[in-house]
């Protein structure tokens, strides 16, 4: 390994001679003396350069100055002396540098100055340089972090992680929105979520969850929708019904917040994120009393409709951070209709169902439920939406061999991230978004 | 949830009222008792029933004992007594006995039987069921305790998880063995692995890892290969030469050892697993050794193919073992021939590389190396194979930005639980798996 110090290391290396690695990420020029800066994954050094050029071995070819353009690699060794002007209170005098990479080619736009200069396009289009810019690289570092929590806080519950199959037979949420396959010569299709997978090891786990991309062939072109995302998927067993599910999933994000806070402290500090509070018991509202409020207090009536629109929800996050001070709000007991075939009934509300959803900061974050567990309760919910038991034979059978009340949730990861750091648009948190019109990179 | 104490903890509960939760794993009738062995998460737990069989609330048809089929999902509570004979030295009497699932049909095979009497085939048809054998459940914690061992070690060398795509809009490792896609209408392919991306995302991150799946349109019916693996890949930068990236992976494998060992102790004690040692220096050997060293002992002649035949693994990782003592064995120095374009040479050895694989128990398990980094060689190394760049213009984009020296390695999970587990084929220890003519459950 090249033997470097961390340039967020440099005070404590006052009177040495070090070594540090990383991207030109600015150079100045003023009259006698040049400084550069130098990023690396720990953050900015200083380095002065007195004229005339000190020692530059540059693998590149040209002038040894010229090649020294932003973003090309640099190995600089040299004496590091304490300058309170400079990132950290030290910067890195009397240098030798030597170029890593040969001179790199100008960037699409200035990722040295402070905010974001370039449009969402222009950024994704060039998204393994631009994401350099330290905004944009820390919401990632956000992201990872709040996986990390996630995990760790299931992984306390007694959870297992899995893995399933990503190329599944069939559609498992719809016949819309999936994505085909030519599997050996044989139709196969995108997995749009591991549902029915997650479903069946209850019966081998009790307690599962995964990390893993979902497909939605997404015709919606809008701020929120990918053709990929990344889903943060659970599943439990031997619930009484779906508040035993909520409880685990506010016990989640309490984990993803404390993981932001303790291991992406510095892109949390970047972004100046407002990290939530998580309430103890997050506040809960039933579908039809959330609708009775809004058409007590919206110029609109949308008692009778079958699901909440964004504007609904947005309104509904307002009001309980109002009234319960929370950022977070379940909405439950959603009518049957607008969940899936597997969601349990309320046993007490006909036609309404123990699914729920999660809302954080105006957007619909999680969808869960308690689901259906016995076999005949399976086929009596297909034959009451006149759907054909056949298609789901495989799934169907797992039910036929004692499965437990359960329930689960899935979060939607470049969601959270976004309406974390407060992204307009779930592609600024992705890396490499999938959509309608976007392939690569 | 329902409040219930785990079979595991019955023995801490000796002259208390409690209520267990279960999979009904064995009924077996005596003359004068009936003894039910509880599965959960947990372990085993025996409940004794006298005659006549107690209060059962069973909400399936049919008479209440005929209900207690084996997997029936139960809730019982009962007495906590001390009996040596019974699993953990206690059992549960005087049960009153609820049915949570309604009577389990049969399953294909007795998962309550200490081995597995059935084949392959019928475990895969029926896994959903069938993986709920313990013997079958311990290998996915083993995975499971693995990659979490694998999470913990590079993320305490400062590594980022990343997610990246799946469906990409060109192959990446060959033009064969990819599976097409309809992408809105567009060509798309699974992507084979997440090379460029963790490449490119060494420019943001310098350390990235990946756990996620891959796909390979794998022609071949063989016990290692799968149409989709899940890959812990991992990239680093400012290294100078591939030994650097062979040290992080034998920190990674020391992590998975520890992982197994720290969090799936049960199930490595079922399957009498014998943990490898992970020495601090894995053993190395060059390519072309290795091969001399083959030709003087064995009646074939490998010298001058281009890459080893399985039955040469096999050889050389008795050879690691007699030799020194080690499960795990570098060989390195592979010819430029057999490694894709993007392998950084061997500067030392015209026609050789830097790319390296690790050997296990007779497996190739891994395939890494040092990779490319300058815009230049990257055209060349293409030119020099014939290979036209365009198809290739987004990859080289990244490297004309200014790329540090890196390389990295990707570890084939299945294939390392099938050795460390003894499983002859890789399906085994596999949810669900995908191959040629396996496309569900």
């Amino acid at each position: 390994m090249i033997s470097r110090t961390m340039a967020a290391d440099l005070p404590r290396h006052i009177g040495e001679h070090v070594t540090i690695c990383g991207w030109l990420h600015r150079r100045r020029e003023l009259k006698s003396v040049t400084f550069l800066i130098v990023r690396d994954r720990s953050g900015l050094a200083q380095v002065v350069l007195t004229v005339p050029t000190p020692a530059v071995a540059l693998t590149g070819a040209g002038p040894a100055e010229a090649a020294l353009t932003e973003e090309t690699v640099l190995q600089v060794t040299g004496m590091v002396v304490a300058n309170q002007q400079a990132p950290g209170g030290a910067e890195l005098t009397e240098p030798v540098i030597t170029s890593l990479s040969g001179p790199a080619a100008p960037l699409p736009f200035d990722v040295y100055r402070p905010g974001i200069t370039a449009g969402l396009p222009t950024i994704l289009d060039h998204a393994p340089a631009t994401l350099r810019h330290p905004l944009l690289r820390a919401g990632f570092e956000i992201s990872a972090a709040s996986v990390a929590g996630f995990r760790e806080a299931l992984g306390q519950q007694g959870f297992t992680e899995v893995h399933t199959p990503k190329i599944v037979a069939s559609a498992t949420e719809s016949g819309a929105n999936v994505f085909g396959i030519d599997y050996f010569g044989r139709p196969a299709y995108l997995a749009q979520s591991p549902q029915f997978y997650k479903q069946a090891l209850v019966g081998v786990f009790e307690r599962v969850f995964e990390v893993g991309p979902v497909f939605r062939a997404e015709p919606h072109d809008t701020a929120r929708h990918l053709a990929q995302y990344t889903s943060l998927d659970a599943e439990l067993g031997f619930i009484t019904d779906h508040h035993d599910v909520m409880a685990v999933l506010r016990d989640a994000f309490a984990g993803m917040v404390a993981g932001v806070r303790e291991r992406a402290r510095s892109a949390a500090d970047l972004l100046e994120l407002k990290l939530p509070a998580v309430p103890a018991q997050i506040p809960e509202i039933q579908f039809t009393d959330a609708q009775e409020l809004m058409a007590r207090h919206l110029d609109e009536d949308p008692r009778g409709e079958p699901d909440l629109a964004p504007a609904h929800e947005r309104w509904l996050c307002e009001w309980a951070l109002r009234e319960h001070g929370s950022e977070f709000l379940f909405v439950t007991g959603y009518p049957a209709i607008s969940k899936p075939f597997y969601t349990h009934p309320d046993p007490a509300r006909p036609g309404y169902t123990n699914g729920f959803d999660l809302l954080f900061r105006g957007l619909e974050l999680v969808t869960g439920g308690q689901r259906l567990h016995r076999h005949a309760d399976y086929l009596a919910a297909l034959a009451e939406r006149g759907d054909d038991p056949r298609p789901y034979a495989s799934y169907l059978q797992v039910f036929e061999h004692g499965m437990p009340p359960h329930g689960g949730f899935a979060i939607g990861l470049e969601r959270w991230t976004a309406r974390l750091t407060g992204a307009a648009n779930v592609r600024q948190v992705t890396l490499f978004p999938r959509d309608l019109h976007r392939l690569s990179p």
